[in-house]
């Protein structure tokens, strides 16, 4: 058996998320076909992160044992051209040790979410970033989101189907950042909860908006109460950009 | 009458180009229908360019004659919401003179070309850049670029089918500008050919290969003869980016 460590790239949008799902596709179970095409083996796909339904990837890291001898230039090559034309892409595969596990030895994990202040609606980028039909204060943003940054109990930031055994995260990084009429939001942390990105963004947006203040996104934070969100983002503009490994 | 400059951005895709087709859906007719169903006139759309099928608007400038009283803000808001779904938006919209026309007052065209250089297929980004699966020397294509500017006789790089009276053209700018696998490529002039951009483009992609050096470059311009061309770039990555009035 050989561990391959995979570097995948995806458009979220035909996708019901990352994980296999009963009622519709799925970009795990369209890399396990794939696998299973060129391999015979019926194998499982582990992610670092499992997205949600039209949440991208753009760097997405996973893994898969395959028992039959093969490069992983090759595996990539095989995999790219049977996963066509699905919009999943393998940029990158290698031999990994046996115990490194895509999620469980994975150290930091990095996304970015796109937003665009305009009126008009998105053409070239529908799908790929939240459209704001106003101007946003990116400095205020800022502010609110260093609020956020350091260990907390993100309850009021995490799903109620949320699965995580703890509410309690270290977000290293929640920077803001404009570009023209683009505003960009990074945030990394060892792992997130789930929609703790998109429910983050939302209430920035309404800092941004002067809805909220800064003081607003402590209490909601302090609150510890999903019903102090303020707004969950939609997830066209989230992308998984990164994981960190040893 | 008032005549409304309009700025519009569009995802080429779904279109057989700029212009009306009888044979399929166009930006153009799609803006018409629009216009119609707000105004009750049957107005034409004139634009600064004809893109072919497949190449996209970030700033393409167009005029429209209207007859019913409408500020330009609602004209826009107005053309926005009958445009849906179609990958079309007014970005801008202002009252101009009656003598402003988007395609002869025209003082400068814009245009980028994306390249990205990776083996793996486009996901996100497919059909808005070209992939080319090996690396590009930007340096050299840069090199064969300034072979490409200035006022000469473009008929290598001219479509069959260019309308065009004379294939005298000024290249402005050809710019190559390298960012990570990207590959950007600028070019501004008064006016350009049909096929001139993605003909250019094609040929520095072999001059990035090494197949073509600088002087092959120059060798195919000076023969004056489509059958010179090395290679017309696909539609995907042409982006019209903005055009200038005076």
């Amino acid at each position: 058996m050989t561990r391959f460590a995979l570097t995948v790239e995806f458009d979220g949008r035909p996708f019901m998320g990352w994980q296999r799902q009963s009622h519709g596709p799925s970009v795990q179970a369209a890399i396990e076909a794939a696998a299973l095409a060129i391999t015979g083996e019926t194998v499982a796909v582990h992610a670092a992160g499992r997205t949600d339904a039209g949440v991208h990837g753009l760097g997405m890291r996973a893994h898969v044992d395959v028992m039959r001898p093969i490069t992983p230039f090759r595996l990539m090559e095989a995999l790219n051209a049977k996963l066509r034309p699905d919009p999943v892409a393998i940029l990158a595969c290698e031999i990994v040790p046996d115990d490194w596990h895509a999620r469980f030895t994975c150290l930091a994990r990095h996304y970015e979410y796109r937003i665009v202040t305009r009126r008009a609606p998105l053409t070239v980028e529908r799908g790929l970033a939240w459209r704001v039909p106003i101007d946003l204060d990116a400095d205020a943003m800022a502010e609110g989101a260093a609020r956020l940054v350091g260990r907390h109990d993100f309850t009021t930031f995490r799903s109620a189907h949320c699965q995580a055994d703890s509410p309690v995260r270290t977000l290293d990084r929640l920077d803001v950042v404009r570009e023209g009429e683009r505003i960009l939001v990074r945030a990394s942390a060892r792992s997130f909860l789930h929609h703790q990105v998109r429910s983050m963004v939302g209430c920035l947006a309404l800092v941004g908006q002067r809805k909220w203040s800064a003081n607003d996104m402590s209490a909601a934070l302090e609150a510890r109460d999903r019903a102090a969100l303020g707004l969950n983002a939609p997830p066209d503009g989230l992308f998984f950009l990164r994981a960190d490994y040893p």
